[in-house]
């Protein structure tokens, strides 16, 4: 119902938002072809050892858990659904308004609201989306693999400077050492004070390897966000960006709303046709007095 | 200037504004790989040999003009930086708010005051930029090359739906006619009878094979555009489009500039971070405080 944007789970949203705030919300982002969703089940596996209740979230729509090529990842995943401290659900992104930070927004707080300590929502990095995942985690991991192309992907997307944990996937494959090796420098020489040093590590996520040693800094990451108060700051940061997101959604309606039947945007629109006035001029015209001061 | 909106440029445009409507402004768009930058070097020699004087705006980073791969087109589109007729312009479309089209709009509106009959836009056509530019150009040339993945790409991306004229360029490569009958068929399966049949055009950039065809068809457009009172509307329309794009960015800075300093915004983000009420009850709030009845 939230996804649908349907009033009776904006509803339900508004009477459960007030037990938000507690959940753990984990991005996991990186290429296409770099082993998240193995990753995933993996993690996934490794967080339920120690009985903790899980959710995952993919906004990846190539994601074999929303139907995506990879059979094996998707067996894998199903394993966790006859578990029922595990909650997996995929969305695809739909290129709504405001992007898939919006709508995952509110299926975050749902999961949180409902009591999941750890909610890991994978997206694929590239383009806005990595970034934008950023926004909402309060701990980011980019996972990265060799084989995929010339250099380093997360490099070249800009995605390095939002992770809080790096992962070299397929690490039993040839130039996983290497990239491995390419990525702590890179992040070294990028390194600000304030922050705690990135973790660079090595998983094979099909041989369950490097797994207890990711879930360990994911713990660290949150114990350094508790300690820090950064935490804090994250999620106001986080919320804060939600609010302008929805924001510009809600304006964006009102505006084609209004603007349909408005007799200044007709008017206005005669005079650009005529030449009277720039597009610009007119847009500029019918803003100051759509917005009071 | 105005590509920079320099206030000097923008005002030198609103100068200028009222001697634009003359221009006939013909949107290229297509994959990567289908020759669009050959095809319009060629088309500007054709173009060139009636003493008309043409403008090209790239708005494709990845095409020859703006500093590609193929020297063999940059030289070709280097000829023409001789002849002072034509005006070869190639811009990034730097991921700026409201995408290219705004941008590309006001050097449209330049050079149709500039006096060029003809303007040439190029656009990469995948995504969102091949529809734009549709939105700007009185005619859409939809180019196709064979061998360019599975399947007819322009089909793929929906391209077609705004195409009035299509263009199977390389046509000396294998495949080159089956695309052709292909586009073919899905053009007249989806052929609205209220617009005239899209011809679907064989060309060979490279050899200058096709052009003086492809040329017909776009004068024969215009002449449709004029007679059917077409030419008109798609101004008006696309004056309109450029209005809503420019208003959506002048709010949006608006809001941008505003929020951080608006205390009401601050209070409604504290408000969110207390869990009193959800992002989304707090964009509402906001969007109704902001926009005046």
């Amino acid at each position: 119902l939230i996804e649908n944007e349907d009033p009776q789970g904006l509803d339900a949203l508004e009477s459960l938002y007030r037990f938000t705030g507690n959940a753990h919300v984990v991005g996991i982002t990186g290429p296409p072809g770099s082993g998240k969703s193995s990753l995933i089940a993996s993690l996934v596996q490794c967080i339920r050892q120690t009985d903790r209740q899980v959710a995952v979230l993919a906004v990846d729509p190539s994601s074999p858990l929303t139907g995506g090529a990879v059979l094996g990842d998707r067996v894998r995943m199903m394993d966790h659904h006859a578990d029922p401290g595990v909650f997996v659900r995929s969305m695809a992104s739909r290129g709504r308004q405001g992007g898939l930070a919006w709508a995952t927004a509110e299926l975050v707080h749902l999961l949180d609201a409902a009591g999941f300590p750890v909610i890991l929502v994978e997206t694929v990095g590239t383009g806005q989306d990595g970034v934008d995942i950023a926004a909402l985690a309060q701990t980011t991991i980019v996972v990265e693999a060799p084989g995929l192309g010339d250099g380093v992907q997360a490099i070249k997307s800009g995605l390095l400077e939002v992770a809080d944990i790096v992962v070299v996937n397929k690490s039993d494959q040839s130039g996983a050492e290497e990239a491995r090796r390419v990525l702590r420098t890179t992040l070294d020489l990028a390194r600000s004070p304030q922050r705690p040093r990135t973790p660079v590590l090595a998983t094979c996520a099909t041989q369950s390897e490097g797994i207890a040693e990711l879930e360990c800094a994911i713990t660290s990451h949150l114990s350094w966000l508790n300690e820090s108060g950064e935490l804090a700051r994250r999620r106001a940061r986080a919320l804060e960006t939600e609010v302008l997101v929805a924001l510009r959604s809600s304006l964006q309606r009102i505006l084609l709303e209004n603007s349909a039947r408005s007799s200044r945007f007709v008017e206005s629109i005669d005079r650009v046709v005529r030449g009277d006035i720039t597009p610009r001029r007119a847009a500029l015209l019918l803003s100051d007095q759509l917005v009071a001061n």
